[in-house]
């Protein structure tokens, strides 16, 4: 059983202000809640339709309703379980190695794919602008599929930090290098902008190597890759020329 | 002003069975809206809340209220423009050059995000499974952001259709090639399997040369990339490789 109180309690955490304000998330369905279970995230409680098989004490799991969990969930599509985490504090970024800044990015599926590849790239640091959408949003979660607990992701001023780094700072643009002809890329930053307006005037004077991801299609077509696809394509193909000239 | 039927009548076009049958389909927001008019889809009827810039015939067009446009909308988020468009006949394949195979994509997100990736990448042809989700489901139509206009989508019974392939085919698997060290790549088709299952046992028989985008991460990771973000780093590879070697 859950009181309306508890229910409110949880759909609070559907806003920003209160994720900040009691420092807990929300994580919905089997395999998300499962990777975060098993990461240095500490659950607060859960909250499943049916006995599961998560391994977690009594006292922190409550067999609820089909239409309680529906009230408690971000998502169109309600899975039969729901957890509630307790955010981390970011550690301090490490910039001797790969690291990817977003430079307000606000598509919350857009994070959370950004951040599965870092995962899958071996990238372990984040640095957002403050702009950028919270990685706590139960949407990032949801689209991260635990890949957030294994990636470091802080909140900044974005041009302040950048101005402090000595690394190689990259970033995309038109008429840039192009990324598949590039020698001597060593490890740095990668910029990626925003979803309508790409990388800020400010954050560009920071940039040192600006990149171009060719396309090889009808030069006539209007539209570009989105900023996730970009980020495949630049994590990629930088991770295979470090590798191969190493 | 619309009527009750008319509007009852677009709605329909959210089904994949009323959209065969009366071979039309929708798409939302003056960005997709204006691509597609400047392709070679015909416009059935427009629908917008004023006034706006398009460059359609009077007859073609309609204001309606918000709240009319709402019920039309297949979005969580209704835009204030919804339109009507022919579908096209697909075109037959050309096998002289890429192709890319969906061997049952299911996602509506995934299909429209590797639709936008052939049209960036200059790959002209898809063919799908039967089983691969509509090209003109409204969520595809809108994540194709306009290049579905640009990419010719067939539906097909896939097994027989690639055994009478002549060209290499790829498809990627746990153990293949590592796709940063492959040499000789020719134009060829590359499958892209179902989310959940990836490429299944009919399909994986005709797979000429079986392909792995090794990860740089922590092994521990049990997640796996999803199947555009494989599709775009397996297009890029491929682009630059072939590119390089010629």
């Amino acid at each position: 059983m859950v009181t309306k109180n508890q229910i409110k309690g949880i759909k609070s955490l559907h806003q920003k202000k209160y994720r900040k304000e009691h420092q807990l998330f929300i994580a919905e369905g089997v395999k998300v809640i499962q990777e975060l279970l098993q990461s240095s995230f500490v659950l607060e409680h859960l909250y499943v339709t049916n006995e599961m098989e998560f391994d977690v004490p009594a006292h922190q799991r409550t067999i609820v309703s089909a239409d309680d969990l529906k009230k408690m969930s971000a998502l169109t599509t309600t899975p039969n379980c729901l957890a509630v985490f307790h955010c981390l504090e970011s550690k301090s970024l490490d910039f001797s190695d790969w690291v990817v800044a977003l430079d307000d990015v606000r598509d919350p599926g857009n994070l959370g794919t950004i951040i599965r590849l870092c995962d899958w790239f071996g990238i372990r640091h984040i640095v957002c602008s403050l702009e950028t959408v919270d990685c706590y949003n139960p949407k990032v979660i949801q689209a991260t599929m635990g890949s957030v607990s294994r990636v470091n992701i802080a909140y900044t001023d974005l041009a302040t930090r950048l101005k402090k780094v000595d690394a190689p700072i990259y970033g995309t643009f038109l008429g840039g290098e192009n990324i598949y002809e590039m020698k001597g890329v060593q490890p740095g930053v990668i910029v990626m902008g925003n979803e309508a307006n790409g990388i800020s005037t400010e954050i560009e004077q920071l940039v040192s190597r600006k990149i171009t991801i060719p396309r090889f299609g009808n030069l006539q077509q209007t539209e570009s890759l989105n900023v996730a696809m970009a980020t495949s394509i630049v994590l990629s193909e930088f991770r295979r020329s470090v590798f191969n000239e190493q």
